[in-house]
């Protein structure tokens, strides 16, 4: 699979049920959230602006594409718990093999200033996002176990103990729309 | 990676965070384990017994050893839920490959009954298990994170409606024995 083809998948309406797991203290935080993925076009002025920004050409990109969220959690609702739940993330793929390459993202996983993440797509097909961030390194995994059902992973781990702070997971149904007979 | 350093990697005692979701009923439980895994000798009783049962011979068997599990869950303390959280399972791989072969399973994951898995490591050594069962097919998916930290995932799929029925994530931490200085 290559990173075009794991993009068409992922356009869509989404509900995604999500457990975090902090491991020091063994807590357990339960995400419900709708999510929004929609492809955009090389020409979209938010593409272009991003692009403009961190030095790269609208040639090399391909599918860029965005994600809206907006979830609910069982944590007590403290502000920076509700800033997280609500966002959006724009993400441009850059390919440097048929399998691998970058995605510049405009908010990043586990810190919320923009980002590169490195990807590569297994040959089973599940997609792995390598991020580094200031503090912290994610690594983020997709797969499909249905063309209606993501599975999503991720690991932080702090860069300066290289201990696993938290990992999460998240099962994401497609909203199937209701055919009007 | 092959199946023997996998098997030993596992080898020792952990505390596991679980998280099982329910698709359809968009219903969290929570787990906490502890998990027991134990090398075993090919010649060890229970490995020849179970071996006779299913027509395999010794010399075919490699790493075979056995998991100990008792967890508390956030679910009704019914007593269907209490027997899935205590219990115990003989695995014993047999390889096809070096990076691919099956594993005798005493208890299934997804059904109590025995089973047989199918496994094979992915080149960035995550262990991938399909198993067939009666009434489901389950894929269970297991990655080190880090030497003392596990992640375990799975996906359990009804065989008559090809639907997603749950999924489970668990972070599996090692106990680490204190040094006595």
């Amino acid at each position: 699979m290559e990173i075009e083809h794991f993009v068409n998948k992922s356009v869509g309406e989404w509900t995604s049920m999500r457990s975090g797991h902090s491991l020091a203290f063994k807590q357990f935080e339960e995400v419900i959230s709708d999510i929004k993925i929609n492809l955009l076009s090389k020409q979209d002025r938010k593409v272009q602006d991003f692009l403009t920004l961190s030095g790269y050409s609208e040639g090399e990109v391909i599918s860029p594409f965005e994600i809206e969220w907006s979830g609910t959690s069982n944590w007590e609702d403290t502000q920076a718990i509700k800033e997280q739940l609500k966002g959006n993330s724009l993400l441009i793929p850059i390919k440097h093999s048929s399998n691998s390459g970058i995605m510049l993202r405009s908010r990043g996983y586990a810190e919320a200033n923009q980002a590169i993440s490195e990807y590569e797509i297994l040959p089973e097909s599940t997609i792995v996002l390598k991020t580094v961030y200031e503090q912290t390194i994610a690594e983020e995994r997709i797969w499909f176990v249905h063309q209606n059902v993501r599975c999503r992973s991720s690991v932080v781990k702090s860069k300066r103990m290289s201990a696993i702070l938290q990992t999460s997971f998240a099962s994401e149904i497609r909203k199937v729309k209701k055919q009007i007979s």
